[in-house]
């Protein structure tokens, strides 16, 4: 492949030719290609029927095609765009309606109110449409591409969607639907992050406006927890110089600093969420497509029909989540548990033969068995998931998130949990029982009946040194894997491809010779050869899934949360690894994967709840090795075994409800400070409500004292007081006589009211006097 | 006084003269005398000046004047009425905007809309109000009298109200303004009551049209937690007979039952806030007018000038609420354990002389100094809430609230957590030291030197002794001093009221006759010397304050989820209590108070907190005590004490665990099921959205086809492809031959590319199959 070089070339490597998504469609074995003919048939008509623009060329390999899309016309992505900034607006998203048509309020000084929907307007819709959005509010690439892929996937009933749904039902040949990156810009922005020290606001606003809110809260998030990150470096820098390991000192501040970065980040969210102005986006919801349903129902709100699944049932398919939970802690558990014990008897115990050699075995036995049951679990968790059957996309995403959650808890902390609460203090009556390997080794050695062993001591050490590997060196791997692993596996693929595909062309040379008609289509344009392979490259890489980087920061924060007392400078380390971490992220989406598509969101979703969950944990984890630990390094073997049980206990429940009553206050203290955020809501909805309270009161004023004439305005300011009680007299006068009107003519107006009261006044006063 | 019996007395005595209000007035001792009229005048010239008519007649003490006020005009209702519900729909409480006035949008078919509220109707408001109001939502009692007492308490240059704010600052003299009971009403919803063993919504509507949302909030609540007694009230009985006390089965149900209730009065509340359209009522919050602010600054919101009061100034004053809790624990906790230590030395070890006399001391000093203590702590809450300086009514309440939360736990709960978690564990160390009791009275006794003791031994029976006191006998004794004694009071009150001023009419009767002039004004006329009687005696009733019923529910519930595993049937008592407290509740507000201003409420506010609260404690009170009971039971001297600390901690720490992850779990099925409330709300919501939609839909088809022909649409679904794919050529045929321009024009039509894209496929196919 690879057409030949024009001096378009440099052009044609930034420009997108326009382009909005490309579709990659595969083509099927023989077996199905008729079925895959009509399919392929069906996509570009019903591209083609919503507005889109079609065209199609060969992928890299031949089975493969792209099929490359735009909107065919300025005016639909207008039309859609004000289609969405409605919607939004009815979801309560936006504060007021956009306002397309009605002249009258398309001066750009007055907001548009709601009323201004009303307007029927016959005249040039698309023309206010372009001063109102031309002025008012850009339409960022993100909204553009956001909505576009919208209209693709969007089912036809619904709006009015292409419908094209990848890898499922009749579009399971469509493997991807994704936009292109944009050269320029990822040039520029891995260039200046890789010179900046410091994020800023308008950093993650340029993140915003190309991949979207849901990418530009991870890095926002990341932003948070990076600056957050300077304040415990410094202070576990201090205490490792100043108190050393489990410092209760230590354990406190840090505990607090979690909880105040926890509520921070509850504030921050919701500001960045008005900023943005994705504020109760998540009310609006997209529907899964693989939603089954039981039976079609009347909604009781819309009185549409709609798919319904019993509740119940899906109560009772997310009770599977228990014996999940279980197999998750039984497997991986056991995987763990069991590296664990031979690496203790291989390194402490046994003192044969090939100890040297012996050392890797659990260290190779967790490599070999760990990432496959994870990654089974995984699996096992999609598929759970999926039976849940939930009825949208945020709710699937989040079920999958918490078991995910559980799967990376157990991998992530197990370890050093068996380290700090089994080994260390239990670990002179179980390490005998670790004999079992030495029957077992001696089982099948010939060598003398006797094994050599050392004579055993706990090594307090042991738990220090997991959490620096924990921290430091799990974090460089981390990094490795994430970015270089995928950067080097492309290329060696690529290569095998490029060798596999040459090969095979001078094999089938002859009989492509002869097909001369259909080979045409194969060879690339020169002007467009460039472009062309570029998408090839770009339709190879991974999704981009923001997930993955999610769970990577909050199980760092989880190290730091539950763990940083046996290493204070954890934090200084995480530091460090963020820097690098927010621009190898970047680097990632560039470079590493497909350009992802520019989902909105108003929060970091379910990863919230997860740092919750750490951080509460973390007063019981921060108590209990302070406890266990400063108070066993005193004793001479480090062994904290002689002491007493409900003592512990008694601490762990105290620094638990210090952290729950702490939590109460420093979220009251948050909450009264003001967020910029929350301030410009309430500002736009106070111009709003101000200029309608305006509107009435002049109705007020108006409408009534036409309808009347003087004496009864709006609050009452214009009323005079002879008017109304000349109104209350002649109303009781002309009545029956009634008892009630004698009661009310008693004092024929408020003077004599004001007379008589005053004379009771004096009268009281002058008897006091007496 | 008391005027001569009229046949029009019973009429009298149950019609209200339309009266809206009464004030009463205080005349002030003679100094003050001047002051006092100019204020009066200032009085009734202001309330004229809103539009009411005023009536003044003499108090029952010459001390005192009702001045008499209703609205002169129903315009100034209706225009009160629209404009509090206009403010309602601005906050977001109703969904959709009253249409007072806009000819077209008064169909009773068609729900007003925003937009109707910017039509400038000229025409006849009044009557168009008429038409809406009659039609669409009556004005009931409740809302009248809020919107009247609303005007006469709001500050002038707030929507011009009148002001009078009683007891301060140049309204001191105004003593209380108070709504006149309705005494048909009365009598037939408490005969009504009485007869009915069951309390339905329409009860509990009516209360809410008569005495508003507040009042209906603390009936619902009762009515409620009353129907979720049965089941504890059954499974309690059950337990008692089969299973005895401290029974772990008995205390897992019951904190079950506790998060059930908690959960279900959580989704209630926001169902009945729903339905009675009061939802997110708390947001329209009433500033106070004791407000003390630093400065006057801009509100960054609404530009206005606000008056602001340093939130860090606040924050450190609250800060105060630690010491005053300190106080609390130490007063109360101090006078609760000396009485408690009294009664045991007197009970358990003492065995001298006058036993029977000295066992009532602890009571008698429980008698004086609690209700003392309990007193001045809650003036003491009451100046820390005011100096707290809460800008808002709802705010100050809260904090108000929370302090006397933390009073009524001391005394309520004390008593029984010193029996259970110190007197029984821990007696044989502490009794001892009461021989501090047996010295002393040893000194003051001039007796031989040893006083009789009896061999002290535990006494087991001594928890269920008072937790059957307290859930019995204390509820009892709670229905007397609520019911009972302010009758009885009141009755003999007013008997001596009336001999003193006989006395003093005797004495002053010639100096009274020289002044017939003034003495006039004194004597009631006939027609309405009955129902001024009646007025009167309303004015010396009490307030009525929701927050002690309130109150003594929560302390209620808190027994059933704290103790009541010590004695199951707990809330067998509590069912029977319950069912009167509701009529008695109905009584006091009906006779033994003034009728209480309707204010709304979209909760039970605070208590739901502090019942959140009791339910978690609960969890932890109820292992401890089966732990330390149930264990100490087999063994023979009943005491505890040799079961180990470390296991008692695990249970408490297991406990609470498992208590807060059930909480989680019942909440997350709770949230699933859907509540009729929310469903009204959302269909409203939505109907109005899709009103909107329809309408923009009507709008995008004829605004965007006559400004651009055919082709684009709303969603797309007009479109033809032929005219999109002309369109796109067109546009790039237009341009200027860029690289762009050529890529798209590569496939002239979309049957081009499908055409292309099938011979791809099919060439693929061709090559598998060799």
């Amino acid at each position: 492949m690879g057409g030949s070089r024009s001096p378009d070339r440099d052009k044609q490597s930034s420009s997108n030719f326009d382009v909005d998504y490309v579709i990659t469609y595969d083509i099927p074995p023989n077996a199905e290609s008729a079925e895959a003919e009509a399919s392929f048939t069906q996509l570009i008509e019903d591209l083609s029927a919503v507005g889109f623009a079609t065209e199609v060329r060969p992928g890299r390999t031949p089975s493969s095609l792209l099929v490359f899309v735009k909107l065919a016309s300025p005016a639909l992505l207008k039309s859609q765009v004000y289609r969405a900034r409605v919607q939004d607006w009815l979801f309560g998203v936006r504060p007021s309606a956009p306002a397309p048509s009605d002249p009258s309020s398309s001066s750009p000084s007055s907001p548009p109110l709601p009323s201004s929907t009303s307007g029927n307007g016959g005249g040039d819709g698309s023309k206010a449409m372009d001063r109102y959005f031309a002025e008012e509010e850009p339409v960022t690439e993100a909204e553009r591409l956001r909505l576009t892929y919208e209209l693709i996937t969007r089912p036809r009933n619904e709006g009015g969607g292409a419908g094209v749904t990848p890898r499922l039902g009749r579009w399971r040949f469509v493997s991807s639907v994704f936009p292109l990156h944009d050269r320029a810009f990822n040039r520029a922005w891995i260039a200046s992050w890789s010179k900046k020290y410091y994020l800023d606001e308008s950093d993650i606003g340029l993140i915003r406006d190309r991949f979207g809110e849901q990418v530009a809260f991870y890095f926002a998030f990341l932003q948070s927890y990076f600056l957050f990150l300077v304040f415990p470096a410094a202070f576990g820098f201090a205490a490792w110089l100043l108190l050393g390991p489990f410092s209760w000192v230590y354990a406190v501040v840090n505990c607090l600093w979690a909880v105040v970065f926890f509520e921070h980040w509850k504030m921050k969210e919701v500001d960045l969420a008005v900023q943005w102005g994705v504020r109760g986006v998540g009310r609006i919801q997209l529907p899964r497509t693989q939603f089954k349903f039981d039976r079609e129902g009347i909604d009781p709100v819309t009185g549409e029909v709609i798919k319904v699944y019993s509740p119940y049932k899906q109560l009772a398919r997310q009770l599977l989540q228990v014996p999940f939970a279980a197999a998750c802690v039984a497997a991986l558990g056991g995987v763990i548990a069991g590296c664990f014990a031979i690496e203790i008897f291989i390194n402490e115990v046994y003192n044969g033969p090939f100890k040297q050699y012996l050392a890797f075995l659990p260290t190779v036995l967790l490599t070999i068995f760990n990432p496959t049951l994870t990654a089974l679990l995984t699996r096992l968790a999609e598929k759970l998931t999926e039976i849940e059957n939930h009825r949208t996309h945020d709710a699937h995403q989040a079920a999958f998130v918490q078991k995910i959650f559980v799967i990376n808890f157990i991998t992530s902390y197990l370890g050093i949990f068996l380290t700090a609460f089994v080994y260390v203090p239990f670990g002179k009556i179980l390490v005998p029982y670790l004999d079992v390997f030495k029957l077992t080794v001696q089982r099948f050695t010939a060598e003398g009946k006797t094994l050599q062993t050392k004579d055993w001591q706990i090594n307090p050490d042991r738990l220090t040194r997991q959490v620096i590997y924990l921290t430091v060196t799990a974090q460089i791997v981390n990094f490795a894997t994430e970015f270089v692993v995928p950067y080097a596996k492309r290329k060696i693929f690529r290569t095998v491809e490029r060798v596999q595909s040459e090969l095979s062309e001078k094999k089938g040379g002859a009989a492509a010779a002869a097909e001369g008609q259909q080979q045409k289509f194969r060879q690339d344009q020169p002007e467009e050869a460039a472009f062309l392979e570029r998408v090839r490259d770009e339709a190879e890489l991974d999704e981009y899934d923001v997930a993955i980087d999610y769970r990577e920061m909050v199980v760092q924060f989880g190290y730091l949360s539950l763990f940083s007392v046996i290493w204070p400078l954890t934090a200084c380390s995480f530091l460090v690894n963020n820097w690098v971490e927010a621009r190898s992220d970047a680097m990632k989406i560039a470079a590493n994967c497909k350009r992802p598509i520019p989902w909105r969101a108003d929060s970091i979703g379910p990863w919230l709840s997860a740092l919750g969950f750490l951080s509460w944990l973390g007063s019981i984890t921060s108590a209990a090795l302070v406890f266990l630990f400063k108070n066993g390094s005193g004793s001479a073997d480090g062994s904290p075994w002689d002491m007493s049980g409900w003592a512990l206990l008694l601490s762990i429940l105290l620094a638990e409800h210090a952290y729950l009553v702490v939590q109460l206050v420093v979220r009251s203290v948050i909450r009264k400070l003001d967020s910029p955020g929350l301030q410009k809501e309430r500002s736009e909805r106070y111009a709003i409500r101000k200029r309608l309270l305006e509107r009435m009161v002049e109705w007020d004023v108006s409408g009534s004292d036409a309808a009347r004439g003087p004496g009864v305005s709006g609050g009452g300011e214009k009323i005079t007081r002879d008017t109304l009680e000349e109104e209350a007299r002649r109303l009781s006068v002309a009545g029956e006589g009634k008892l009630e009107q004698l009661f009310w003519q008693r004092q024929r107006s408020a003077a004599e009211t004001i007379q008589i009261g005053r004379a009771l006044i004096a009268e009281t006063a002058a008897n006091k006097t007496k």
